[in-house]
């Protein structure tokens, strides 16, 4: 297991709840816009939010961001380790950077009493587009190089006394992605944050987000996610609740089970899941339903299900914890239905 | 390895290509609306099509549809062995069944006398909704009962010679379904067929599906995978194609790489990369296109595609070849960068 450190006031790694994370798309010194998205991320569920520090107006920004924010702020910096040590100052209370590139030992050394004196921790890592010469060298663009390449950033950190690491080892491609991230999380107990760099937009993006995140989720592995996808801090937010949910690590909702209905469906099991699905969308317990088309695995599912429906051409069987209920027509079959899941909300 | 069966003309396992399946929602008895399905599916990359046969009418269909579909036909059969027999009569390509629900000792030699005078192929497999009884109190409702359910399913058909079995068992969460499948693949050669049953529709409907089949994908699990999604062939298609895409068990496509885009971006990299995705969606050779906002990550991932555009507030670097070859106007980036999408396309 990963070893526990906190972002602020949030536990990350040890077994803590898989964290969400994004990153804001505007300028850090416009406090406004930033503090709208921030907001609007925050409210879909995200628990961290990072922000990119370019330049002296950014850090200067974060002091009064962090007053702001209903969640703890990474700050993303790279090349220039002066305004690692602004934004440390400030308050915030995570920082991204790459050590190999802030300037040399002297800056590194700086950046690590800074983040000592203030307790704060710091994520390093590696993308597939910014792998060290020398481990390009040895391993190729590989899952090998990465991992390698995030323990040598870390370490460029340990020697002056940083313990408070995350780290991440993200390639554009998902199976190199779960590959690197096996390897760390065999070599090192630090909390690992995970995603897939550079994964693309809209479908795709999400798709190799879901399945490289997911994937190791299965197995245990990562503490906090970010699904990077091209445009937008919402859709980000909403993929990553998504895929915890998804995998099973978030519980915390109604989960709608469906057939994907075939020629044996005699009643429109599709649309009564979309409207269980659009009803329950605020739920915040963990309730199974189910919808299903015909008695096939309706029944076997509708008994596994907390409150399951099974459909037929006149009538349809409705389950409670197990038990068959009662039958109601397909007309009602979602007044009906909800009845049940209310009530089943309110006892449990 | 599994090993190699064939389905009409396909071969599915040991080594073949990942094939992908759907299946038909309307009566199979309707043959008109039914080959409308199947060839929507096959023009969006279905290999395979099922169908629920559920009487005379719905199997007295199958000669026709044999006949007239461009793709190997299953037909899906519950209860009534009679139909398994008047389906693979028929000429159908495999048959999808329950051995343990079609009519006891009799009737299992019945078919499987049949399925090998034809050399017919047979699905079996469990599903979470019907897992045998010793099953589940052996093992409660878990990976385990569903894979021994599925491997019980197969030893029924193997006690009369039925060789050509392909075997699934679907969970409707991710995890247990993964977890089964692992077992399967540990202690059986058959070919496996995946997929996450009753996972629901819509956005959650597709992540479960994703996750569960990319995960399986990403371990050499999995021989021919089908998308469960409430509503839709076309959805089911689309969606399963991405997730070989995704994964990169399909690599004849551009893929689009680009960043999320952050505080750091100065040109509108999010519109430009959608650009070229759409107009590259065609393409059927494997090509990387990089479409990156800034130089941070932006120059080795640049590099590492085959063609790709780094950019920047007053111009952008293209790359080919991890060379950088020129640099244009953010105003004309597309054009340009299609320009060199398309050459190489020419040359390689």
């Amino acid at each position: 297991m990963s070893k526990k450190i906190f972002v602020g006031g949030l536990a990350m790694g040890g077994g803590s709840r898989v964290s969400v994370q994004t990153m804001t798309t505007v300028k850090t010194e416009y406090v406004s816009a930033v503090m709208a998205e921030i907001n609007s991320a925050v409210s879909l569920g995200a628990d961290i939010v990072r922000l990119a520090v370019r330049d002296e107006r950014d850090a200067a920004a974060l002091r009064e961001l962090v007053a702001l924010s209903p969640c703890p702020l990474v700050a993303d910096i790279h090349f220039d380790y002066h305004l690692a040590i602004k934004s440390v100052e400030s308050g915030v209370h995570k920082v991204r950077l790459n050590p190999g590139n802030i300037g040399g030992e002297r800056a590194i050394k700086a950046v690590s009493d800074c983040l000592k004196a203030n307790g704060t921790p710091v994520r390093v890592g590696s993308n597939s587009g910014s792998i060290e010469k020398e481990f390009l060298e040895k391993y190729g663009r590989s899952a090998e190089a990465l991992a390698e390449s995030a323990l040598y950033s870390a370490s460029l950190l340990e020697r002056f006394g940083v313990q408070n690491i995350v780290l991440s080892a993200k390639a554009s491609d998902v199976a190199t992605t779960v590959r690197a991230y096996e390897l760390l999380s065999e070599r090192c107990d630090y909390p690992l944050h995970v995603g897939v760099t550079e994964a693309g937009g809209g479908k795709m993006g999400l798709l190799k987000g879901a399945i490289g995140i997911g994937s190791l989720l299965l197995k245990g592995i990562g503490d906090t996610v970010r699904v990077s996808l091209t445009g937008g801090v919402e859709q980000e937010v909403i993929a990553a609740r998504d895929i915890l949910r998804a995998t099973g690590v978030d519980k915390n909702f109604a989960e709608v089970v469906s057939c994907p209905t075939c020629g044996r469906c005699d009643y429109d099991a599709a649309a009564l899941a979309e409207k269980i699905a659009k009803a329950t969308e605020n739920v915040q317990k963990p309730i199974k339903i189910a919808v299903m088309g015909c008695v096939v695995n309706g029944v076997g599912e509708g008994k596994d299900a907390d409150v399951g429906i099974a459909g037929g051409k006149d009538k349809c069987v409705i389950f409670v914890g197990g038990e068959a209920v009662r039958t109601v027509s397909p007309s009602v079959a979602e007044e009906e239905l909800m009845k049940e899941v209310r009530a089943w909300l309110a006892k449990n």
